[in-house]
Parts: C-alpha cells; structure tokens; sequence
C-alpha cells in the first residue's frame, strides 16, 4: 500500500496512536500524506484535523507537516517542534501535557479519547501480527491493541536484527494489576515483539527513511561546570556514604546539559562505572559504553545521532547485550523508580530560592516543550537532582527567581540544584533555609542582592513570599526586556 | 521508670523519632516531661532543644508542649498544632515539609539527621523486644531500628489484644529493594510486632492515657453538597465504565469535608461497598463498616473519636478482620496505591482556574499544616479528585484563583475538581479549556465574572497567565480584607 492509500482511509475527527519516542521511531510517510490530504481538504473548505498521541515528541514528519496543515485538533503528550510549539501556543491545536508514565493507563481507563487508528513503525513484521520496532517503543503496545485499525510502516533503514532490542510488557488494570517484576535496569519481563490481531492490520507501507534527529546544542564551559559541579557531588555522597559505594542507576535527561553530566560522570574517577535506567538513550550513552563507564542502557528510545546510531546498528550483536528498550510506562514507571532507587538529574527551566522547578512555560505562559518524564523521575528518584545555567539571554533572565512562573516540580521533588556557580543540597531544609542556600551558591553574581532584598519583602511566615512581588522579575522582564531592572523598592513588607 | 527519668535522658540538640501518627499513638508522658525540663533549663540560660521527627501530625503533648516550651530545633513532617504553627511561620522551630511516603527512607538514606532516640507507644512488650504498638503506625519501625537509645511508654489505656491489628514491614534499600507485595487492601506482609533490640530500650514508662483526638468540625450544607457532587459524579463513572462496576479502594483525606464525601458515597445506592486505603481512619469508615459499606479498611491510624475508639475495642475480634495498620511507607506507597488503582480524593486550601492546588499554604506564606500525603496519593491514584468549599470567610476569599499562592499538586495530578457549586471534569483539557470549565461548573457566581475577566488579561500562550495580575487576588486581601475588590483594570493584556 502506499501512504497516500492508507492516508486516504483516515478520516476528519480521527485520533491517532503512534509509535516511537522523541523522533526515534516515529512513522514519517502516512502522516506526511495526510498532511497534503488535509491542506487539500481545507482547500475545498471542508474541515480536517486529526487528535494524535504519541509517545513524547516527534520527528518533523508527524508534528511539523501535521501543524503547517493546520490538522491537529488535540495532541498528547511531549512536543518539541517549532511549528507545533507555535500552533499550541496560539490555540489553534488543544495541547493536554503529562507525565509520560500515565499516557498509556489514562487511554486504557477510557480516560482520553480512544485512538481508532494506529500507526507503527516496525524493522520486520510475521505473518500472524508479531511487529517488530525500530528505535523506540513509547505507547506502541498499547495503541495497537485499543485501535481499531492499524498500519504498519515498515521502515528498511532499521535492520531486522534489531529484534530482540525490545521488551513489550503491558501491566493488568486495578484491580488486577501485579508488580512490575524489573528489580535491575537489565531484567526482561516481556516479548521481543508487539502481537497484533493480523485482522485489524489495514495496510504496510514500505519505506526507508532515517530518523529526523538534528545535532544537540554542543557543550560549552557553562554547561561542562554544571557537569563537574554534578560528578563532584555525587562523588561526594558516595564517599559520605550517603550513596551505596556499588553507585545506583543513573536517569539522566534531555539536552546539552544533560550531556555534559554524562559526560563529567563519566571522566570523574570516583564515580564506579554505572547502570543506565532512562526514558532517552542519547548519544553520550553509547561514547560511555564504548569507554566501558556504562555498563548497561533501559530506555524508551535510542535518540542517537545518524553516525552513532548507525555504528549502533554495525555492530548489534554487542549492543543487544547492552541496551534494552520499553514502553514508557515501564521506563518511566514510579514503582520502579523507587524500587532500583535511580538518581535522576533533569534540567529546569527556571527555579525559583524555594527550590521549586518550572520545566515547561517560559515566562509562565509560552510552552515550550512540555513536562516529559521529568515528574516521574525526579518525583520517585532515590536523589532527584535539578540543573541550570544560572542565567539565559547574557544575563537578562536570572534562571532563580523569588517564585516560579509556572510550577512543574515542587520542592518537595527537589532535592539538589546545581548550576554553573556550585550546588545547594536542599534536604531537610525549611524554605528560608533553602533560600538562603540557593542565593549563597546557585544564583548568579549580579542577582544574588536583588533576591535578598526579596526576601526581606517576604510577609512573615514559614516561606516568606511576597504576593505583590513574587512575580516582579517576570513582570519586568515582560515590560523592559531585562530581569535586572526590577525594582523592589516599591513593595512594602 | 518515670517520664521524668526517662527525659533526663535526653541531651539538648538530640534528636527524636516517635511512634504515632496524628494523634493517634503518639506517645504522651515522656514529652510533657520533656518540655518541663527544657523550661528549666532555659530558665537556667542554657540552650535546650531536639529535633523531631514523627509520623505527621501530633497531640498536644508533643508538638504543643515542646512548642511552648520553645524546645524544639526542627520539626518534619506534617504538622496541625496551634502553638507549633504559630513556632514555625515565626522561624522558631524549623519545619520541613515532605511527602509522608518518603520520609522511612530518607531517614533511612542519612539524607536527614539520624535519630538518636526512639519513643514507642506500646499497648504491649515482651522479655525479647516485641512491641506491640498502639493505634497508630507511622514510622515507628524505622526509628526503632535506627535509634540507639529506644523509649517505650506502655499505655494500659489500649488494649493488649491490639495485637495483630498492625502489619510491619520495612522494604530493604536500592539496590537491594524488591516489590512491596500488597495486592489488595487486606494483604498481610509482615509482622504484628517491631522486633526492637532489648539492649536498646533504655527504659519503660507505663501510661493510661487516651489519645488527644478533638472533635472534627460537623459537616454543613456546603460540604453536604460537595459529597454529593463526589458520590454522584463517582456513580457516573461507574455507569460509564470508566471505573470497574466492582469499584476500586478509595482514599480519603482528613477532615469535615472528607466526613462528608464519605457519607455521600455510603448513602449512594449506585456505589457498591467498598475498601479503603489510606493514611488516616476516621470515624466515617468505623460508620460505614457498621452498615456493611466498607468491607476493610487499610491505614496508618485509627484517629477515632474517643467514643467510636472505644466501641472497636469492644470489638476487637470482629474489628481486628476488617481493619489493619501499615508503616506510612506502605500506607502511603506510590507503587501501592498505583498497582491497586486508588480513588482518591484530598482537600484543597486553593485551586486555580488551571487546576493547580495549594494545600499548605495560607496566601502563599503562612503554613497550615503540611503536604501530608496528598502527593503521595493524588500522583498515584487511578482517578484524582480534589475538594474545596468554593469561597472561604463569608465570600472575602475565592478559593479558586488565577494562580495558586502555593503551589502543592500540579494539573498532572488533579483530574476532577469538586465544590459545592459542581464538578469540572479536567481529563484531557488544555489549560484554557480547563479554565473555561472550572470557571462555569466550580467557582462561586461573584467570582465568575472576575476570573473570565482576568483570562482575557493572559499574555497569549498556552496557559494565558498574566505575570502583573497573577497574584493580585492574594495582593488584594492582603490589603483590604476582601478579594472581590480585586481591580483588573489596572492590569493590561
């Protein structure tokens, strides 16, 4: 079939399940044909737009062609495309946001709409429905098996041998559900494959396209401090003994940042080799796993360049006994999180001297990608460490301000802040002695007097805020373009 | 030995971990003791006071004597103590608020001050260490075992044939950590006593105090309604199949209004009986257990009225199958709660228009009481619903805002919001469908106006806030008593 065929069977007002995670694995060639289908049908003037849930966000195939066309009605979980961002913003696509780990109970419960279609992207398929992935699993078992419909894109880039990468288990609903027997980032608990009832399967169509994953923000001396601030803590606490000696698993995020840690952790000597236990396998997993500093991968998706995933791909036979691949809701699952006690390091976007976290909205209003699995994580880590640049546009935005402008992660989540300026340890603190460590340590020179000054202004209580002055930095950045010009003299205590 | 004796023991800057949680099995003598003697140090000129862990809130013998006797350092976690608040928003005892879940571990991690001493409230002991507790858990086992120097009072008041009512289990540390095995609400684990090292019990202090558990505010018209609006909008979802026709265990939080939304779903004839899992046992379930609508009830307290308290102690043979209590690290269990796919249904202090929640904090600075376990069920549940009368002090306040001052539980963890008004129903809503939502079914009518007013001030975006005006309900009844003189002229788009 090709994909204008399966195309032409999705209709006005359908909601779509896809696979893949991040643009790993995602289906690119239906969706870009449905795309023209729509622009054809608002041509005509009649309506088009489909509600889509992915695993977190998506190569341009899915969301940019989709948002240019103007045919997202709805779109669930993560994004990070600029168009889509640009539609979500303006309302012209209704963008609902969680913590990844819930997508796929939410659609089972019949909380959410229930997709009528599904479509996959597989590296092999048998003639009784067992679909294999490509690079990423994300909610693939679970729209398979709630839709109506599926099709099948099946993608010759990823080479067969790339079954057996994979572990697809899906949990029993309450009140039959079990544990999640994972007790170790390596432990396999399912099957290779997804099994679809060959009946509901409407169409393959056969392509050969990579994935669309550009090049990461490259490190620089910012972001290399916050990683040797981090891998010098953490050292730290496994000497203090506050951390197990044999080290635990690691989940680490998304970004330039998130790579400079792996980086730092990975040359710093105190830090044992480890187990990684994420959602995003990035490239500096794999230059750690050929230095022997990682040991073992679980995720959700191989995020990898096209010249790392492809030396991945040469040499699968070694790989497929390091890396395992699973359904978010297992990568991302709390119990266990909490079970193998993963440290967790994920960046904010800003933070606020309570040590509460905004990863979403800039400026409290404009998303900008969304909450990923960073609720799940640091939530139920065994240490949940946060980072920052401690400032953005060369100083007119301070990363710490007196209260978030948006509220993704609250202090409670928040054990460790680490930015460029060095790490303020937050546990067992009352809020004022959180404040006073955050400006101390993390905060930038030029706005370290400005927050004590706003603490002064807080009305007395257990944490000090000002309800008139909490959301002057904001305010002043809105209206000047400059942090920086905010002026406290005009609030009274 | 005496109270008297056993606090002599007890240095300035020690720390203390006890028994209980709210009132319920907290021990009593020791520390009014205790109080005395920091009094008279004080009066000495000498510095006198602990750090204190317990399991949330107390009696008035240990937070509010030690409050007065201005004798304590720190204070975590929950809290609900007249003296000790007033201590707190004042910085004279530091208090540091965190998820009740969480706190066995942390202890346990060395990520907070080690206890050095212990004080168990126990209906029982035995020659090798077995103490049998009294009506409450908490995070007794840990600081058991974590204390060198362990405390009993042997309080004649409960019955030694408690015994069995209590379920110990302490999970073992990542790595090692396996699955917490509880399946079902009734699911025995561990053991009825806490097996203490007898060379560690410095001495036993024999008690016959009740537990000091004050009458909850009576239920009114307005919380009435509201546990309409839950029972019936739960009965909807049972119809819909959106919950299992056997319905799920529900968790409730603590106070009037969840007085009321249990007796709603008790007198809903399209409720069928149900389980409950949950932190606090209060006098609604022992009611509803009595007409065969609840069948078992797991907790971490029984916080009784002394009447209700005593008639389970008459019966403790027919109670002792239906009711069973748990360590708060199990009572409160995310992975628990999430495998068994609780209902759960806490109180809010404050929403916002997006579906944000405070619980702890009064306009943003003075803290009421603490997070509790809210997070710990609302995060995990398999449905969220959250509570509030929709105005407070007469109308001056809207307990729904266009932010909240604090911020405890994210739009990811509140899928339902209740009030007396309605029930918005926020699954799969973007934030400014949300806000148009909770605004027509949740916010009292000399509010709506207001908030549809400040929507259209929302800098465009994908959560329309407004950094000037966000706050201005809270700035407004600061400084003239009244919300609804709130001016949103002033602000612009």
């Amino acid at each position: 079939m090709s994909a204008e065929e399966a195309a032409a069977l999705i209709n006005n007002d359908d909601v779509i399940g896809f696979s893949g995670f991040t643009a790993a694995g995602c289906p690119k060639a239906i969706t870009s044909a449905l795309a023209q289908r729509a622009e054809k049908e608002h041509a005509k003037g009649k309506p088009f737009k489909v509600g889509i849930f992915t695993g977190a966000s998506t190569g341009d195939s899915i969301d940019g062609v989709l948002a240019r066309a103007h045919a997202i009605k709805f779109r669930s979980p993560y994004q990070s495309n600029k168009d889509l961002r640009e539609a979500l913003n303006t309302h012209d696509a209704h963008y609902f946001d969680l913590h990844l780990s819930e997508l796929q109970q939410y659609l089972r419960y019949g909380f959410l709409p229930k997709p009528r279609i599904a479509i996959l992207e597989a590296s092999g398929i048998t003639d009784d429905g067992k679909v294999y992935l490509t690079s990423a699993v994300g909610i693939a078992p679970t729209v398979a098996r709630l839709a109506d419909v599926v099709f099948i894109e099946l993608n010759h880039y990823h080479p067969q041998a790339l079954a057996g990468i994979h572990d697809i288990y899906e949990p029993a609903d309450p009140p039959l559900r079990r544990e999640i027997p994972v007790y170790s980032p390596e432990d396999r608990i399912g099957t290779p494959y997804i099994q679809v009832d060959p009946a509901k399967i409407a169409g393959i169509v056969e392509t050969n396209l990579p994935n669309e994953i550009g090049a990461f923000t490259p490190s620089d001396e910012v972001t290399n401090q916050i990683g040797r601030n981090v891998a010098d803590f953490l050292s730290s606490e496994i000497k203090s003994g506050r951390i197990p000696a044999a080290f635990l698993p690691i989940q680490s995020g998304v970004g330039n940042v998130a790579n400079a840690v792996l980086g730092a952790m990975g040359s710093n000597p105190d830090i044992p080799a480890f187990q990684v236990y994420t959602e995003v396998i990035q490239d500096a997993v794999i230059g750690l796993m050929k230095q022997n500093r990682v040991t073992f991968a679980s995720g959700c998706s191989l995020t990898l360049s096209a010249p790392v995933l492809e030396d991945v791909y040469a040499n699968l036979d070694c790989y497929k006994q390091k890396i395992l691949l699973r359904p978010q809701e297992i990568s991302n699952s709390p119990e266990v999180a909490r079970r193998l006690g993963l440290i967790s390091i994920n960046t904010a976007l800003e933070a606020d001297i309570f040590g509460n976290i905004n990863s979403t909205h800039v400026m409290g209003t404009k998303m900008m990608n969304g909450i990923g699995g960073s609720g799940d994580f640091c939530r139920n880590a065994y240490l949940s460490v946060f980072t920052a640049p401690s400032t953005a546009k060369g100083g007119k935005i301070s990363a710490i301000v007196p209260m978030v402008s948006h509220l993704d992660h609250s202090e409670h989540s928040v054990k460790i802040l680490v930015t460029e300026q060095g790490v303020a340890d937050l546990r067992g603190l009352a809020p004022i002695q959180r404040a006073e460590s955050i400006i101390e340590n993390c905060v930038a020179p030029e706005y370290k007097d400005i927050l004590r000054k706003y603490l002064l202004l807080g009305q007395k209580g257990h944490t000090p805020q000002n309800m008139a002055a909490a959301l002057s930095f904001h305010d002043t950045f809105n209206k000047t373009g400059d942090m920086r010009n905010v002026d406290l003299n005009k609030y009274t205590p």
